[in-house]
């Protein structure tokens, strides 16, 4: 398998030490990786760390693996400007997005196995002039037209999806549709069985409404919207429970019946998601034409160059990748 | 301290065979409680599920603790007619509704120090005459005039108060106001200070939306009316934390910030109470003039009658309910 690339995300966050813990766990399973990123910031970084860190350019990502038990493969991305952790400078806001884009291409060419994107910060892109809604998106138009991505996250024992994200939770009801659902569940699906090797996945889809609306009682859009959803989905073969209570879904037992649950609003599926495992949650973009997965958090800028911040999920997000990769490769066509 | 007092609940479902399994508890600390029942067909539920249980009618309340170590005591609620489990039965309807008012006498003359009640079956007491929107609603009539109830569900390390309950998510935002969010948190610190003998509770509020609105990029209830409410709730000299994103309130380390969590709809709070604790979950009733729980689920009619129930909510409910009387039984006046 080709490496993994990783992000340089925002410099001023937590991605750079994140990496470099990351790579120091090399022994303990974490798959090999080529930062996009600067080496001489990276350089800086490991001295304010105090961290006796080998970092290694090297010309192509294909010189990644015989380096990597010695240091850290890096790809330069040259920054613009001095990078002070905690304070995003618009003036890097070119080599972060410059990160991202190679990073498209070298999974695009088969170069690398799968992208790993670390946090960025978006209003500092905004400012320089980032006319995109956001990371998952920027990834989607890079991938070409056509692309929805759908934002899933996986922490041990579950994986959710939520059909509406980042928008007010009035905004998220009233634009709930049986279209956004079906085409969710079916990236969803797919994914599953692709990236993932489940060969028959069942998806639970969740109320909107305290117990699934109660037949009615407590809302209508069970009845109006996600059973005529279902009931499609079920006419294209899928597995399908639901409308479940979202309230019953998760607890482990429950978990058990169900390979993921798709959901209708951000809080319903990232609640107990971030309950369950708040260290080890991943975010995957599944509809993508490549693996990308990302770690569940910011940029931390409070914490930044610290080393305070933990690894685990971007640990975690690495061996996912680097999982669906291997689950991809192995499928056949 | 004086016995609690068991409701009977619906008869047709399993809060009979649950007080049985409480009752057989007894040496593991279950606190002694009488039953609000009929002893004929607790007599016949006890043949029907093959178990040698000991029943004994008591003429008053102040008989249960002598009897309680040989047999279940029982304080006589005669039923109108037979009880097939599975099959709620408008004829009892009568009983079900004597026992719980005769549970609130027995609470406010001071005989019981608390009242638990089992799950009813609402549709069936509404086709007899019942006209409360609950259980809960009717228990607060019971109290008298002016009784505000807040629902407060706990299990082993989480406490939460959902300011709507049991209506569409749409119309739970639409009804949210500062005054709601307010009744019901001087409510829980009250209860917080005076049945769980917690000094100076600190309550987490969340916000309504995706990252608590993320500073009105994503609705604007944070900030029109959450935040409002809180600084109204710190003039009076409460403890709050909020608003805060719903998705991070409720991990490990996140509840050990806070002693109960106000959360705007019901899927806030119960999704993240039932994923972390499924069995043990625990329904409380703040604001009454006394102590009332009940266990977190319903009648259970699908399995009404097999004796698979777990009866682990309801010996959590009687638990937590004689903990209650006796931190406010030990509170200075």
């Amino acid at each position: 398998m080709p490496p993994l690339v990783l992000t340089m995300g925002e410099p001023a966050g937590i991605g750079g030490e994140l990496a470099f813990a990351a790579w120091s766990r090399r022994a303990a399973g974490v798959p090999c990786f080529a930062l996009l990123d600067d080496p001489a910031r990276l350089e800086a970084l490991a001295r304010h760390l105090g961290q006796n860190m080998q970092i290694k350019p090297i010309a192509s990502l294909a010189d990644a693996p015989a380096v990597w038990n010695k240091a850290l493969p890096v790809l330069a991305v040259p920054l613009a400007g001095p990078v002070v952790p905690g304070i995003p400078a618009a003036v890097n806001a070119g080599a972060v997005i410059r990160s991202i884009e190679r990073a498209v291409e070298l999974v695009s060419s088969g170069a690398a196995s799968a992208v790993v994107t670390n946090p960025i910060q978006k209003q500092v892109l905004i400012e320089a002039g980032f006319r995109h809604p956001g990371h998952t998106e920027f990834l989607a138009e890079l991938a070409g037209p056509g692309t929805v991505p759908v934002m899933m996250l996986t922490c041990p024992g579950l994986r959710v999806v939520p059909i509406t994200i980042h928008q007010s939770l009035k905004s998220a009801i009233a634009e709930l549709s049986i279209d956004k659902i079906v085409t969710a569940a079916r990236i969803t699906a797919a994914a599953l069985i692709r990236d993932f090797g489940i060969k028959r996945p069942i998806l639970a889809i969740s109320g909107l409404n305290p117990h699934a609306g109660e037949g009615g009682a407590f809302g209508r859009e069970e009845i109006d919207i996600i059973a005529p959803a279902i009931e499609q989905l079920r006419r294209e073969g899928l597995a399908i429970e639901g409308p479940l209570p979202a309230d019953t879904m998760f607890h482990v037992r429950a978990r058990q019946r169900y390979d993921a649950a798709l959901c209708m609003y951000h809080d319903q599926a990232l609640i107990p998601i971030k309950t369950i495992d708040f260290e080890r949650g991943v975010n995957v973009t599944l509809g993508l034409p490549f693996v990308r997965s990302s770690p569940d958090h910011g940029t931390a800028l409070n914490i930044a160059g610290t080393g305070k911040a933990s690894p685990e999920s971007l640990i975690a997000a690495l061996m996912i990748a680097d999982q669906m990769a291997r689950t991809r490769a192995a499928a056949p066509r």
